[in-house]
């Protein structure tokens, strides 16, 4: 069967973008990632895609006059790959809503939160602040509002008494790399449907395990 | 060493009540019920408390002309006890600044969510509908604003994909009667300070068990 042609888009050093090379360097993937997109020409993950022999571009957002040229060329590039899916990993620029409706239930992105919890930046040190005993990440569809829109999958972690930014940092990032390959997966073996502001999965037993057992990291 | 005497504010069935009755039933439980209110005389979780030989009240809040009137009652009521800490277990009376304010620090609520998120009522199904994969239950000091306040405890559970409201509100119940005898052992024994928006527990030791084995319902 035709492996799902993935793009992963980055701004920074894209550990994520490794976890899905790493999961992509199974046979027994559904997936495979087409190209790599930085919109910095500095970013760190660019280097992970050449190590793995993967096609990375870099769209620099500030070489485009207006927003709307830049995610031309983004969405030429993505349609020119035959991306089925993108997977934003770390990527840092808002998307305007042209671009996320061109994509609509095609394009997923990762938060550092159980959302709908700590939208936004500085995700980590809010958590702390606020004094929950648990956070997380989530894995949902793209939508036009900032870390909205259905929720694939969330794991769960405690916060510590002491906890640092950095430690609930590193703590939530362990998760994001087990679960963003999964997400792909399920998605690439057509288990996902949107319906409504929810994404069902199909494999009920899938997710039953997963809820309650790997996806909660010590 | 003298246990800590405590209320417990219903409206309801009561079946937080109960769990707090089963844990002082305890000889070595650091608190004791020195008294059951309830706002409804209809509230069945009365019962318990006579059954288990509690001193129980109602005040009726549709007895007086006004809020105010009926939380210097309550208050009147709780001083009387030598009550020292005010447990809310599904009492549906908002609480007015002036009566928050006298019992700050000495007065919890728990809510069926993982506080921030799901705030105020109908919470389970408001989850469902959202598309969020875990939810929980907060144990929280009392603040001005509805299920807000220092975040003592919390604990999660999944919710799985085809949870009716009823079926999701189970599971959590069964969360809370592990969490709120918990809260108050710990609020007995001196463990817990109020640090700004914080509650912070002493006992780290105990804190990190509870929050990664036996508080992750199935």
């Amino acid at each position: 069967m035709a492996k799902m042609k993935i793009a992963v888009l980055i701004s920074g050093r894209g550990s994520n973008l490794q976890s899905l090379i790493d999961a992509c360097a199974d046979d027994g993937f559904p997936a495979e990632i087409a190209v790599v997109i930085a919109n910095r020409p500095d970013a760190k993950g660019l280097q992970r895609a050449d190590e793995a022999g993967i096609d990375a571009k870099i769209i620099d957002h500030t070489a485009f006059p207006t927003r709307e040229t830049f995610e031309d060329m983004l969405h030429a590039t993505l349609v020119t790959a035959k991306v089925q899916l993108v997977c934003l990993a770390g990527f840092m620029r808002l998307l305007n809503a042209g671009f996320v409706n061109r994509w609509r239930d095609r394009m997923i992105n990762i938060h550092p939160s159980l959302l709908p919890a700590f939208r936004g930046l500085h995700t980590q040190e809010r958590a702390i602040e606020s004094g929950v005993r648990y956070t997380g990440c989530t894995i949902h569809f793209v939508r036009q509002e900032m870390d909205d829109g259905p929720i694939i999958l969330q794991a769960v972690c405690p916060i510590r008494p002491d906890d640092t930014a950095d430690e609930l940092t590193a703590r939530v990032l362990d998760l994001e790399h087990r679960i963003y390959p999964e997400a792909v997966r399920l998605i690439a073996r057509g288990k996902v449907r949107v319906h409504g502001n929810r994404a069902l999965i199909k494999d009920c037993e899938w997710q039953q395990n997963c809820l309650i057992n790997p996806m909660i990291g010590g």
